[in-house]
């Protein structure tokens, strides 16, 4: 069993696991709060009858519904089975020798780039600063860097970094021929995506590449589905080369194809979001934690030490964000929820507290 | 629309593409001539339900249960997203800069490779020995190679490696420290898969990486799952860390547990293939084809340079062999399929034979 602890300590790092807390209510992962669409699980589960062929390579229906729904070109996307297979594939193609990332960040960006032994240099964001990014970010582009991976919003803060800094960063880098990577797999979730997209300067910045996933949107983590965007026609055949053509199954191109028609859905999504951050970020402020301002589907706080594990003892799972590179103890990621749920975290956080008021009385 | 050919040439080099020919009896993909299981279909289509969550990422009940029936330690297992991913996680992992293939063989190893500039040498199987691999194989492995990597039935040719071949091989490189790549993931549907897989030698020589799928097995492509056996603990982590943690789908673990119980199928598969295989390669002779002998679910024979086409026009799709390389124009490989279908391909071959003479005449 020793052998195996040391093989999957890489894998704890991630919320999520709800096979090793097996019945919890999960506010670890930041999937939308509505669920899978029906119609979603319905696309999946009736391409089953198909499974016996191999995927389409070419995910040629997926392909042209995505590119009309994202107005790219077809050509311009490139489908990974979950977003996180084209991280290990952008690092695997692109080999860079030197990365600056933004921490604390996603850990898979700098598990990828180990694999091809690239050196991580970090922007750090400052809890004095509400974790926001500022123009110094831009500054710490140089040109010994060969890429730049951002994630915006951020996780696990949940803070866009600025349009205007994005904007001269993405510039820099193109200047620099240094590769852009910017993860927007949770912009969806936030009030205006479509002004704030990197999407806007597919067109004269050929070093974009653009991360999204269809895991979040649609809660469909458990199918796989991720996609990037990315304008130059040689990097994106080596991305793709790197990755085995069959990478995307037929469940999950289903699901694809029947998610992209679900608008209302998308819409009523932001709005319960966006409800309950509102309601979560006041009603944890008045309970005495920091909480840092979010634009997103989930918020990072302050808390007290042992609040992980009191909150297990009540059957919720929260994201224990101490190993995240540049936080310590204390800090932690919550998804927002629906109403019910995020009232059954409050109730939960009350009872731990007056059972600790209780025990000092 | 140029773009995308270019991009998409290297993927088109693969049979089972229904996509871009919709409505064919498939001959050019090799999958379990039964179909997909039922249990397999139901198993996957209600894990739907689950599938907001992310899967499994140690995959601890199909783990189990995969290493009861293949008899190894759970640690030793390494699943993928098929077993293609695999092939391309082992190049990332080892980086090989010198490597050993067996000609004419599965395309993925060769492209895997490519992906960090591995220098490719070939042991050509030759047609005047039917294509099978002899004791000059041992011959080839060399100190300078870093991996060899083999086919157990041989993709395209059906043969497998004589075992007393395998087994000095696997011996030679454990002495000169080259990592051994064997690819059984059509060694189900041979005879005595039990007696030769290499499965023998796991405990005495760390140097194995046995590739293994659900695919082919359980006719279940269209789901991807494969998975590698592999002994040596800290290469086996190094190959883990090149791959995302939630690579295999919940539908794909789930549609994997079910199959495990699936003997009775397996038992009726072996005997379906195997009267399909000798009545095919049968006919095939009788009809003037030098069809080569095989002992999986899959033949490679030669005919007319244009088979493939003339049989697209039945609505049969054959697998052209001229892109493996070491072979040209003219050689073809059919999977093995059920009575009527394989009766179905016989009647086009003798209409199409028939046309031809007429027009001669």
């Amino acid at each position: 069993m020793t052998t195996r602890n040391t093989e999957f300590h890489e894998q704890e790092i991630h919320g999520g696991d709800i096979y090793r807390h097996p019945g919890v209510c999960d506010f670890s992962s930041n999937m939308n709060p509505l669920g899978t669409p029906e119609s979603v699980i319905k696309a999946a589960a009736s391409s089953m009858a198909q499974i016996s062929a191999y995927p389409d390579i070419r995910q040629t229906r997926l392909r042209e519904k995505l590119a009309v729904c994202e107005q790219v070109s077809p050509e311009m996307l490139l489908f990974g089975n979950g977003a996180a297979e084209l991280i290990y594939a952008y690092a695997q193609a692109l080999r860079p020798e030197k990365a600056l990332l933004v921490i604390p960040g996603f850990a898979e960006y700098e598990a990828a780039l180990r694999t091809v032994d690239c050196k991580c240099v970090y922007y750090m964001l400052s809890e004095e600063r509400d974790f926001a990014a500022g123009e110094d970010l831009v500054d710490r582009i140089t040109e010994d860097l060969d890429t730049v991976l951002f994630c915006s919003p951020n996780n696990p803060t949940g803070r866009c970094i600025p349009a205007t800094v994005l904007e001269k960063a993405a510039e820099k880098c193109s200047k620099l021929n240094i590769r852009f990577f910017i993860d927007e797999c949770f912009l969806d979730f936030t009030e205006d995506e479509k002004s704030t997209s990197m999407k806007r300067f597919l067109a004269d910045n050929p070093m974009l590449f653009i991360l999204k996933a269809f895991t979040k949107r649609y809660a469909m983590a458990g199918l796989r589905l991720g996609y990037a965007i990315c304008p130059d026609a040689a990097f994106r055949e080596r991305v793709r080369s790197c990755i085995q053509p069959w990478n995307v199954s037929i469940p999950a191109q289903e699901a694809g194809i029947a998610a992209l028609d679900e608008r209302l859905y998308l819409e009523e999504s932001l709005r319960v979001i966006e409800r309950g951050r509102v309601f979560l970020t006041e009603e944890l402020r008045k309970r005495g934690y920091r909480v840092f301002p979010s634009e997103t589907d989930y918020l990072l706080f302050r808390g007290p030490d042992d609040l992980w594990s009191k909150l297990l003892q009540q059957g919720i799972l929260i994201r224990d964000c101490s190993n995240y590179r540049g936080l310590t103890n204390g800090y932690y990621r919550i998804a927002v929820r629906r109403e019910e749920e995020n009232q059954k975290l409050l109730d939960a956080i009350d009872r731990i507290k007056e059972d600790t008021w209780q025990k000092q009385s």
